[in-house]
């Protein structure tokens, strides 16, 4: 099969990513921030440590991270309202998949009986807020644990890996990584893949509400999927010397 | 690699569903209704359509079809408290894939302009309750749907096809298929199907929360759920002889 | 005066119960439950119990019974929403009134401390749910208590009486035992009866928005219910054989 | 059997009510405004008329009366709560009952598209609240239907009676009526009785959680009731005139 | 400048207050209670003491003193709906007002780890609700205070002085003290004064949402409320005697 | 009296402001955006416009102007939760402050049928954040109604002049311009003031909770604030030229 072009904006390649920016330490009073920048998508990720863990992981004596997820209301093109007296499910779904993904890659025994949480805030959306939130969250929540250690709160690092997530899909037939808005709100097909430093799949959500997809179509998907993990692994790795500490 | 093999109850085999049944008209009053059992998890799905549909779909002159999904407090082994004040994050995942997966086989403007509503209530748990929902709510949309063409109110059914849905994971390095709540509540890779009466994929999500996997395990684990569907497929096809009306 | 008389489905008596079934051990994870059906009116019943009461309960040093009651949503012919944001008044009404009519039989003392929920959850309405409801309860009660009793968490079954439930009403002058929905819905006066097997009133409910009543009416439709009530105690004390356990 | 007595605050015999007091016009912007005193509870009813009806009874074309009840922070020996993000079941079920009480002396065709709402606002609480609501409703209800009437909206007063109410109970075996909180909080019966000018029930609601009561006692409760009616009845009379206007 | 001078009810002077009243000892079951009435402005203000202090306060081992403030529905010439599931911004600031007054002039050292909630419900409003809350719950909060002291709970008032509010405003470009509803809702200039009794200001309000104001104007308006003041402790004193207290 | 003085942050005199920086256009989709810094302190202001006008405003045929306001969790020195199921006061009162001071300089009617929303979200907290919001707020509000007009929305802009807002308070005896978090959290009077680029007095908020204040501290309080609004003044013409405009 031929694959299929389309014209992207900025004259992306079809497995091209958009320009992305991790800056850190944008906020004075978190332990940990990381301002991601995925295209026009700006997230704000922020990490903060308490003391003791919920109540349900009490016994465990290990710790525990976990991630809220908000857009400001002028993020997007038509105000969305704050979500106040009922949650959204989409925002949930959200705050829980970065929470899974942070947690994959941090050893919570070693973090102790300390919670951190990892403040997402949307900034400017434009496609893909959730893969850019994935990967701006472990390098505030890298920056966190490393303030910990320093603070002599705990002994070492307690992460035992990278994480970062990208976007795939299908627009007008044809395959795409890292989609901005205008190409995933007519996708056919919408996936998330969140994967390790060492290619490991952590995470795949892929619907394919408009248009059913069969498993050839899903590998090339992942294919791209990978390439795109790989530039975001680099970037991290780049602005922590996380592989460096080790 | 040799595959692995763990004793599951019932000896089952690793890729072997548990006993399935379905069973439709079990509520009076609604359109369409299902009692799905997968194993020992039942879930009592009803299909209710209303007139009209949601505000921010009438511009479309096209139908609407959502669910709702509940655990009854009693329905697992310790007592939950019904979701009120505030909803579970888990339980609008599950409405929301519910939602997605009946849609993707529904002829929305063939529809019209009214609303499908298919409650899923989980009356006893013992894990698949979102794979036993979706394998069920399919049954209650068909006969609610077959209803109302009876009853005149739209020309024909605006169904094109079927959809179901299974569960895989990876318990003790070993690939399972359908996982009951005792392996469910210790997998370290948990997957969930929906897929199409052609096999296509509606809908993936995966994960690896406490061990990141490889390709090679994913495709394995889909291999395991095609056989799964095609099982759910032929059962639903069984009780609603939905191809014979083709 | 005349019994006035009225055709009643299926050539039911005027002072003629519904069929009425209670089928217990319905569900595998509840200590107790029971499906108890009033003609087409179904209701699960099922009782868990939890360690420590109430806040406001703790200096007693006696245990606690409550009760909660819902309506799935396709239980009745038009849709009813879940209760989440805001309750509804009548389903606060009927589970208070649940919760106080088998407080009456048990002995909070000898529960120790412990709190019994019983969740009565309507699968299918058809008039007297609240009745139904109480009905089925005490059985479920009767049977996590016992389930308590045999794994040595309690001495003895601290239950002092049976209660059971029924209505009864007015509709086109005519007086009538356990309505349906349909007698319901266009009933001048409507009453509720919960009796012991001793006969003794524990809550009688009675309301004529549409006609006021007199004393002798009043005195006629109680004759009534108390033939209900023995109807009801006798079936209870067939599937638990409580008073043989005395 | 010989009654038995206890003594009771102000030396009071078993079947007297406490003093009770209705003063009308207590507010300036109301329609109709009454506060009663059943001895030293008081509640401020007051009665306000919107245009229109909720969107249920839309399709009827004839009026609604709807309550509501609260208490005041400070109209207890021990500070309450105001309800604000949830309600009391208690405080749901009496403003049910004051509403179908009023209702059920209205004429809703005659009273044409409008929406009474009569607040029902506890200023001290000695027991007896929902009884004196009731009592105080009616009047401001009156006089609220009465401007109505004065400024030409409604052709005439659409009352076909009036409505009051009163409790008794058992108190240490001794059958009391309008019963003051101290001897209400250890009734081991409780019972409310709403009744018409012509004697016929409204309502009657008993609960005996701590001791079941046979036919005889109950007999006996309501001709004390009865009792109490009469002097209510009689009272709201006199402030309206009410029936002088017939 | 000429002052100007508009026709104000009851042909009051542009500087002069209306009737105002302090009715104590109004309730049964509260330690403090005041009904304050500003001409046809009636607020029951209600003083509460309970053991312990918010979680917040604690390290403090000090007293907390706050404050609730509600409109009866009916108070209002159009009904107004009760704050349940969501507040008014409007409510909030004005019991965040009451309470910061109040503190002013409490002792929380003194007082000791007690919390004082002072209730002001509005009765009726006819404009200056808040400014009459803060005077009369200065009131009821004395008495509260000096029940206390009575009962041997704290050694001494703990009170340091009073504080009472009046409101100031523009009307038509007249300077105008203590303004009533008809006036209050078309003032350019609006502004409240608390202040204690040696004269010295707890809180100032002015907004000029619909014509800013200058220098000037705020001295003159401030004059006249320090008038206003000075009458309210005025009667303050003269029905607590707290002047001769000390 | 001798003013006295206090060592503050960077050798800042008493009476001067922070560095203040006002950025526009910092967000792609708002209509207008301006990140506002006093010091330490950031809020990201951004207006957008809709159709239509809240349901109490259509009668008048104007326009309307309203704020929001939210602290990121993790602008702060210790996480603030977001604020979903409850408001609190404190926030409501600022958003109400906002809405007011910027309604105060626009002209409604030339505004026509339209909703300008200003968010105003706290980036970063170092004191301030209400005034800070206000100055930005107007920048925003001003870019967003600019757009409109050359959007040929509206014939001209519908802006009568600026407004700017700025805090003074009292620290240790000293009387401070502009205080930073360190100095506010002690203060012992708190003030905003906010006013026009005429010099006028929009909004005076002040407090002296922990020390009553007279009416000289006052007067040179306000001068110290004229000094700090003429400087935001300056600030906002400079950016966005508005004075050129007219």
């Amino acid at each position: 099969m031929d694959y299929m072009e389309i014209d992207r904006a900025n004259g992306r390649a079809m497995d091209e990513m958009r320009e992305v920016a991790l800056t850190r330490e944008v906020l004075k009073h978190a332990l940990g921030s990381c301002l991601v920048e995925f295209g026009d998508t700006r997230v704000l990720c922020a990490a903060t440590i308490e003391e003791g863990v919920p109540g349900w992981r009490r016994a465990s004596r290990a710790g525990w991270v976990t991630a809220e997820y908000a857009m400001l209301p002028a993020s997007t093109g038509r105000r969305v309202p704050r979500e106040r007296a009922s949650r959204k499910g989409r925002s949930m779904e959200i705050e829980r998949l970065i929470g899974r993904s942070l947690r994959t890659v941090t050893n919570l025994r070693a973090l102790g009986e300390y919670t951190v949480t990892v403040d997402c805030d949307v900034i400017q959306a434009d496609g893909g807020t959730r893969t850019a939130a994935v990967t701006g969250a472990w390098v505030a929540l890298h920056d966190a644990l490393m303030a910990w250690v320093e603070a002599g709160k705990i002994a070492r690092l307690p992460l035992t890996g990278q994480v970062a997530a990208v976007s795939m899909g299908v627009v007008d037939g044809c395959e795409l990584l890292d989609l901005d808005y205008r190409e995933d709100s007519r996708a056919e097909v919408d996936m998330n893949l969140v994967a390790t430093d060492t290619g490991e799949i952590v995470e795949i959500q892929g619907t394919g509400e408009r248009t059913p997809f069969d498993r050839q179509r899903l590998g090339r998907l992942l294919d791209m999927g990978d390439k795109g993990i790989e530039k975001l692994i680099g970037l991290q790795n780049q602005v922590t010397a996380f592989r460096d500490e080790d």
